[in-house]
């Protein structure tokens, strides 16, 4: 929560629920990454928060871009951003979105298999391809699937089928795991990296860059590691394993860099309890899963919670969202306690919403429309 | 599947992943209702589809509205509904909106708590509402949480002060859980609403309406009990229930109504395999959790896919969505059966899917727009 955030909201008094994004916190972020991890080039993962404000501040700082479509590519030029900033970092890419991408000027692009570097082969001729390997994902709040990425193994022959087929085959990338808690997890990533260097190196293919991904967290409830104490664990890991060949790195914040900027602020429609044994208090947002906030899905994130009754007594409740749909709750199984002065009518500030917020919004399920933003 | 959506796809071959709805199927859904139900009225629940032309071939039909928020109601409105065919079904309002609902002329809500009975009666005096009871949903492939309803002897005095205070304490409601299997699952919440009726019978307060909710599925893989036998079902559970003094009663389907006039085409967008001992495939299809299969949430709706490679044998494949997020995953725990011949770019027609999937959409995540819809 910023003066500024505090500040917009009593004088605008906006209707409905919103987020508010406190640009002055994106380029505080953007500057604690680049001193943390001063050796890596900073590509924002666009998918996190795409505002045109968010981009434009960031392509003047220098920032680079990942994209995951040929949408957030265009956003990304539009920014100012020159298209050998932006990574086409999507795995799974139709031929004819990488063949727009390549037309626009992007020539970086991933890879997990070798059915998608044919893809790249043909319609990017000669472009930079990095391979993404499976990562465990453990310490991490939001982890990954197995979605992307493939066995370090397989990476080898994936970029070595690249370099045959005429791409420059360019590294190796992984993700920890969204909202990564645990400052060490890059290691084990960056053994396998340093392991896929080699062998490519003894068959004559020399490798140039980690992409260290994202994961770096934002801080909700709990208390976080420091930007500087990743950098410091990053480095240690990359000179254990390359030694004296330390390659390019880049690092993807999405969640690291927006989450802190925004708060979304929302109104308490209704508390009520359900009679019999149960004596629980259900509290309903003007806010839920399908209005912005998706990630309490299997209430992996946890939001702070801000009321006007600071320092309340309070009893556990259940908090859930407006919609006729009855998935739509956000923590149940781990209640929430709030104060037990909420009243209906109160407005809840909602921290570190800056993140994988907007736009996963649902367009207009049951009528309501999609979260407002301001970014000021 | 109908040959007038195959035809308009033959001809139209609409780019990107987009919905196709038969309205011819529409209407003989709402016929079988009626048919199936003659003593009830229909309440078609907006947020399957508010597709205008959908709420436009149902206002011309006679059907009656269920709207979960005032924006719903105006889309009713605009389709030719007058303001007496529609109920204000949420149970969770902001009292701005009861206060705009009764302005345009809505007089029907759903409450299931004192504090919700205080905003109706102080924005809609007079208003007729009905409460809704916690019903178990076993059965249901979408069950129910407990988020609306409210145990039967609270309902007795949620009933008991709307009438206090000025509305017409008007009937109970319920919902048996969504994708509803069993025929008999209205016995017990119909138990229950007579004994309501009974007790405030008693006090002086008659209630005219019992609300059987929806929960009247669509065929996706499994074969479903045709709405005759939902029917007949009903029919008993009121009689033995009520005896001699049957009340009112109104459906509210949605996914019954919609969920089988739609189908989806998408294409593959990439099949890959992650190497070491996982030979599992992967077919990434260009829509997703976010782009409006929200409902495969948990594996909870198993749609059934279509490929051009009728009988080919098949083997299990992990199926995901395109987006750059790890949860957007739509078949992992039980893998789904897919042909060996499927190839990269064929198009997959994902049937049943005219229900709870255009509004779900999201507005923009990761630059991927919302799903296109063709009403034909």
């Amino acid at each position: 929560m910023t003066a500024r955030i505090r500040e917009f909201l009593a004088a605008r008094r906006p209707e409905g629920p919103c987020l508010v994004l406190d640009l002055d916190v994106v380029r505080d972020n953007f500057l604690s990454f680049r001193r943390a991890l001063p050796d890596s080039r900073v590509f924002y993962a666009v998918k996190a928060n795409p505002a045109p404000e968010v981009l434009s501040l960031l392509a003047g700082l220098g920032s680079n871009f990942d994209c995951a479509s040929v949408a957030e590519i265009e956003m990304a030029l539009e920014a100012g951003a020159t298209p050998d900033r932006i990574s086409f970092g999507n795995t799974i890419k139709k031929e004819r979105d990488v063949a727009r991408a390549f037309l626009l000027g992007v020539d970086l692009f991933a890879v997990d298999s070798i059915a998608e570097v044919e893809k790249v082969a043909r319609q990017a001729p000669g472009a930079r391809v990095f391979c993404r390997i499976l990562c465990d994902g453990a310490g991490a709040e939001w982890p990954l699937s197995r979605k992307f990425g493939c066995e370090p193994e397989m990476a080898i022959d994936v970029l070595e089928a690249a370099q045959q087929r005429g791409l420059a085959a360019y590294g190796v990338s992984f993700h920890v795991g969204s909202q990564q808690g645990n400052t060490e997890a890059w290691d084990g990533a960056l053994a396998s990296a340093a392991e896929i260097f080699r062998v490519l190196g003894e068959r004559g293919i020399h490798l140039k860059m980690v992409n260290l991904g994202g994961g770096f967290p934002t801080r909700y409830l709990r208390d976080i590691p420091a930007v500087e104490a990743y950098g410091r664990s990053i480095e240690n890991a990359i000179r254990s394993h390359f030694g004296n060949r330390i390659p390019e790195t880049i690092i993807e914040p999405g969640r690291g860099m927006v989450g802190s900027a925004g708060v979304i602020k929302t109104e308490v429609v209704l508390i009520s309890q359900k009679g019999g044994a149960d004596d629980m208090r259900w509290v309903f947002l003007d806010i839920g899963k399908f209005g912005g906030l998706a990630e309490t899905m299997d209430e992996a994130i946890r939001y702070p919670l801000v009321t006007r009754h600071e320092g309340a007594a309070s009893t556990p409740c259940i908090v859930a969202g407006p919609t006729c749909d009855s998935a739509d709750v956000l923590y149940e199984k781990t209640p929430y306690d709030l104060p037990i002065t909420l009243e209906i009518g109160d407005e809840i500030l909602i921290e570190g919403t800056g993140a994988y917020t907007t736009t996963y919004a649902s367009v207009a399920f049951n009528g309501f429309p999609p979260l407002q933003a301001y970014v000021i």
